[in-house]
């Protein structure tokens, strides 16, 4: 059960911090340590982990290979996993995708893409497992189509509706950059309470007072992940440490919800 | 180079048939074999052939094998192919599937999303490489998000011009469902020499009237990638015929441009 799970771990190792594997393309270590060391640096200091098949299938079959023990390390340790795909596709090619990530990588939960609508994110609807819908990114050109206009409102918000309706009585996920805290509060108001991932922090220059702005009444309702900056810190356990109270901090602190956590 | 070698092959092979490779989930036969049949079958009555990673990753490393062995088969076979993947992330992940798809699997082209903009684009634009974005999807819910309205035009719309602008100078790539004449007809006059990838014929209920509207005035622009009807096929030869002569017919035949081919 990937979001009761995901709760626990935030209340028992009190952070809101999801460690982040994206193995460099120039990488010199091997794959499969790589995830081990920052899992192993990392299990009590974050609620789950996000490793990016992206960088996994750049290394063909032996990158799977490592992508799939990378999550065994992970649940090992009591970690959920968020497999980071973002996959979006009819629905016979959803139910494809859906296999391979639930059933031979044996993720928890993944992030997918709204274009092709319901059809794409059906076939990721099963028992226990988390979704996250991309809404709105934190890259450069995330406004290229995220913030045209349509009916009143940025594509991002539609998006964030529909989600919910797609997600209907599940708990919902949606990944919403933390680029600023506009569009992040305005988001939180169309969602009150489905969960945010949260990427940009770190190496993409992110923005703590927009994790403030995610974060609900009990202090829960944000996951942020981080991937580059703790994987090339000379120290990965430190930096993890120190996120994890920045994001404390971002949570709780002045202007922020008070936590009952 | 993609886009030279594709018109050769239809002016070659006089067909716009794309012989698509979606191996089923319960499927008794060898992956490889799969795909080594269908290519034997097709290599004189197609344009170029596309694998559907979904299908392939849901058997794991053994699935990545056989993809990238069929892609070797096609490409012995002189027909180029496309990767039908639909990635698109963030520019560092975009880098990552780009090695994936052209390093690991020497793909000659790739189904895009745009829902990032051009960060997720850019990576894949090297030299001879050929790029499909999705534009206008022919599943049943792709209504969901294409068709929402924003500065008076669909949605899909505005995605056709951006994907124009974002791939500039190059031969561009549309993802454009074969499902119903009118959107195929407004997307060709927004992205007159665009060649568009069209599924939906075959098991999806598609139509050769929407071939016909995405045909352009010398009897290009248009391919037609097929999968399960001739996969499902006792006699795939003779399916992928009778679908090349259809084709042949939609593009050549009364109301649709006369052809120089």
């Amino acid at each position: 059960m990937f979001f009761p799970w995901l709760r626990r771990k935030i209340q028992q190792n009190n952070t809101i911090l999801c460690v982040g594997l994206d193995p460099p393309l120039d990488l010199s270590e091997d794959l499969s340590a790589f995830g081990h060391k920052l899992l192993d640096a990392s299990a009590d200091l974050a609620c789950c982990c996000k490793p990016n098949i992206a960088f996994y299938e750049a290394r063909g079959e032996r990158g799977w290979r490592a992508l799939r023990e990378t999550i065994a390390h992970a649940h090992a340790a009591d970690l959920p996993v968020i497999l980071d795909c973002k996959r979006g596709d009819v629905g016979s090619t959803a139910e494809a995708y859906a296999a391979a990530a639930y059933g031979e990588l044996d993720a928890d939960a993944v992030t997918l893409s709204p274009y092709l609508g319901i059809d794409g994110i059906r076939p990721f609807l099963r028992p226990g497992k988390g979704i996250f819908v991309l809404c709105r990114t934190s890259n450069p050109s995330s406004e290229d189509l995220q913030t045209l206009e349509t009916g009143g409102e940025p594509l991002y918000a539609a998006v964030a509706r529909r989600a919910l309706a797609w997600l209907a009585d599940r708990e919902a996920g949606l990944v919403v950059g933390a680029m600023s805290a506009g569009p992040v509060s305005e988001i939180r108001r169309l969602a009150p309470a489905a969960w945010f991932l949260m990427p940009g922090l770190g190496a993409q220059g992110g923005d703590l007072e927009a994790i403030r702005a995610g974060v609900t009444a009990d202090g829960l309702g944000v996951i942020a992940p981080v991937s580059r900056a703790i994987s090339s810190d000379p120290d990965p356990r430190a930096r993890c440490r120190a996120l994890r109270d920045e994001l404390n901090h971002a949570r709780r602190g002045p202007g922020a919800h008070r936590s009952g956590v």
